[in-house]
């Protein structure tokens, strides 16, 4: 088996799993208490908040354990809000967030609070102009991720920082993704991260907040990590998390350094082998680990299918996949292609024989998806038909109504349209990504008896 | 060394320790996912909530895992508030519940909420009658633990449980000290629990929401756990977490035969052995393997450090232990001594023979504090003298003020007062407790022109 989806959870590192068996036994106590095994267990949690403070770059008093990455950035979230609620309640988050902080920003939106989304590009990444025009007298915050976590692309943290700082607005910064491979440059308030994506247990996140930042902890809290995180610490986890970031941290130059090789050899390998696929997230300003390509006419489920019984174990953020039939947030909103979708992400010490071996798999594995679903040839024939040509693929799913589309193109002359009734959410997103990849005029969506009708003129 | 804090945490299981060490191999990856990883931690997930469930007695769809059991509560008071929010905003808790739980009425009550506090008798225990006059038309939750974490009074959940259902308002049950020892009684709605206290990992609760009783989780949530407990499952801890449950619960009807004759003897031993001692809590209802006790003129933090000098590890709930400066609020509630507390309790396991070395050590331990402090000889010396004593007692800790008091009484006549002036808010509790031990009479409290009179009349 192939594990490469780091992006989601990492195995244990070794350094983790022997500090947690050392740490079972001496760290089991109430670090409150004033006994032997309360001291014992207080000088492990003090340390291992020495040794995450160090690897963060801040003071061991800013930096809070939680009980997940999640929790820290609802938490962090909440608190930065509540702190500066005088000034406004105003929040700015990217749109390609990780879900913890968007769904942080509903709750908040529900509350009555207003949001702003920041919109990316193409590649995923906003830019700090973005964020300088979202800006306004009454934000209470902003947030933006270090580095996305479904495509790879690295977001400009500091220059986001420093526009913020300018306003007087803190900036909460997602590192989840990037803690493991270095600090988070400039000059950000707060800070949230996950050890489990470092190779440390779950059950164990971090938050940081800067001496200065007016910070109000909500909900229930008891005497614990600084009135931050209520509830017993869970010491084993907690010292096992901080030592695999540092033993992660010490491998990290070099092997950044490989894994980049690696997933640069993807992106150029699929892009030549597998017919009308489209890799996505910047190609340059990425993380070393990851890359996520879209292939038309692929229904994503089908794929991962294939490629687990191929022994690969990939993600994907296509909608045939997730429980609420949406596809990916990110995707949509960087408007690329969300059908037939996979994201690799390459764990540390990921062997280049497996990628190998999954690069001479997959498109075989594609081709096969495929042809079970019907999709069409990859260059299909031209016909002259009728001027406008109606496509009905109501409740059909992706990637069923682009296959549909791309089968009868050819059946319309240059100039004609046709018109694709659907109603599935993500047709929305892959049609217009169709048309750009298929150099195919998107004219625009119309409300049908049923569904929405997604209108495309025939350039080629 | 020997330790007896039980009720704060117990080292791991062996059990515990072996399921932890099997499933960081097979439970790390995310369960959501469908890959070969994701499918084995879905399988642990789902034997261990199987397991758990079987332990509390619910079905395994009314039971999600919690990051600690004070999240489980903060979450299952919340959820349960919000989820009656129209019948109203009444919450009812006991006066001697955990501090999870009085922080999350708290919370309640910041936020515009209602909220009763049912008392308890002298040994700690609500009554049935005490719930149903606290029910209102606009209750919408009531809160109960089944035994109390710091005397070990077990509570009469069952009726408690009856006389809500009569009324149809939810109760829910924090059972973080009883149920390693068994399912919890009664027709209760939800329950709420922590794994650290049977010898479970830190960072796992329970939340059990029976079915029909309606939730609506507060905060931002997501996929995980049936939207009730937000954040990546802490797999490998959940399985270690249901097989020590299994296993405790293996050895639970022994152990509490053997833990209940070593309790008794110290009940009884402690009581003769050591002067001017009141042994608290529920001599029959309660748990097996707990006993506390007040010291009179006894300072708590000086008596635990003699203890755990002497290889004991015990906790107190008198105010000088505590970060507040305040005693326990369960020995408040109950109306009994705080100076000099001593909570013992004992483990799964504890030898025979480390108790009767407790109960050698801790007569000698007493009367040393005692000494340091200038106690005062068990019987005092009488004495004629004015009328009217002040005792200026400002600025002094618990338990000098009661010490300075002990030593006058005697030179007031029979029918004559002392005025202790003390700013300590420990001596609020001590002051009546010492007299209700020594056969004197509390007349009350005045104010003073700094910190409170208290006043007492020499009767003997």
């Amino acid at each position: 088996m192939s594990y490469f989806d780091a992006a989601s959870a990492v195995p244990l590192h070794p350094v983790a799993r022997q500090a947690l068996h050392a740490s079972l036994d001496e760290g089991w106590a109430d670090p409150a208490r004033l006994y032997r095994e309360g001291r014992r267990a207080r000088m492990l949690l003090d340390a291992a908040r020495e040794a995450a403070a160090e690897a963060v770059g801040c003071r061991a008093d800013e930096l809070v354990f939680t009980a997940s990455g999640t929790r820290a950035v609802h938490s962090g979230v909440a608190g930065a809000l509540a702190g500066r609620r005088r000034v406004g309640r105003h929040l700015i988050v990217s749109a390609v967030e990780h879900s913890s902080v968007l769904h942080a920003a509903e709750v908040h939106e529900a509350d009555g609070g207003a949001v702003s989304r920041v919109a990316v590009d193409r590649a995923g990444a906003v830019t700090a102009e973005g964020y300088a025009a979202a800006l306004r007298s009454d934000t209470a915050l902003a947030c933006l991720q270090s580095a996305n976590h479904e495509v790879g692309t690295v977001q400009p943290v500091a220059e986001v920082a420093e526009v913020c700082r300018a306003a007087g607005v803190p900036l909460l910064v997602d590192a989840a993704q990037s803690l493991g491979w270095g600090p988070v440059d400039g000059d950000w308030s707060l800070l949230a991260a996950s050890a489990h994506k470092w190779g440390g247990p779950s059950g164990v996140g971090l938050l940081v907040v800067r001496k200065g930042v007016r910070f109000a902890a909500q909900g229930p809290v008891d005497e614990r990590e600084s009135g931050r995180a209520a509830g017993f610490e869970n010491i084993p986890a907690i010292v096992a998390a901080a030592a695999s970031l540092r033993a992660v941290r010490a491998e990290a130059a070099e092997e950044a350094v490989r894994l980049r090789e690696l997933t640069e050899r993807i992106r150029a390998r699929v892009a030549g082998a597998v017919p009308d696929v489209e890799v996505v997230g910047d190609p340059g300003r990425r993380l070393p680990g990851i890359v996520t390509f879209s292939c038309l006419y692929v229904d994503g489920e089908a794929l991962l299918h294939e490629l687990d019984r191929a022994g690969f174990s990939v993600s994907s953020g296509s909608s045939c996949t997730s429980s609420t039939l949406t596809p990916s947030h990110v995707l949509k909103a960087m408007g690329v292609l969300s059908e037939g979708n996979v994201r690799v992400s390459l764990p540390m010490g990921a062997a280049q024989e497996d990628v190998e071996r999954f690069l001479d798999v997959l498109p075989g594995a594609v081709a096969g998806v495929r042809e079970k679903l019907g999709a069409p040839s990859p260059a299909p024939v031209t016909a002259a038909g009728a001027d406008v040509l109606v496509v009905d693929s109501l409740g059909k799913r992706c990637p069923i109504p682009v296959i549909e589309l791309a089968k009868v193109i050819g059946d319309v002359p240059v100039g004609g349209t046709v018109r694709v009734l659907s109603d599935d959410e993500a047709a929305r997103l892959d049609i217009p990504a169709w048309c750009e990849m298929r150099g195919q005029e998107y004219v625009g969506e119309e409300p049908a008896d049923r569904g929405v009708a997604y209108v495309v003129r025939r350039l080629a």
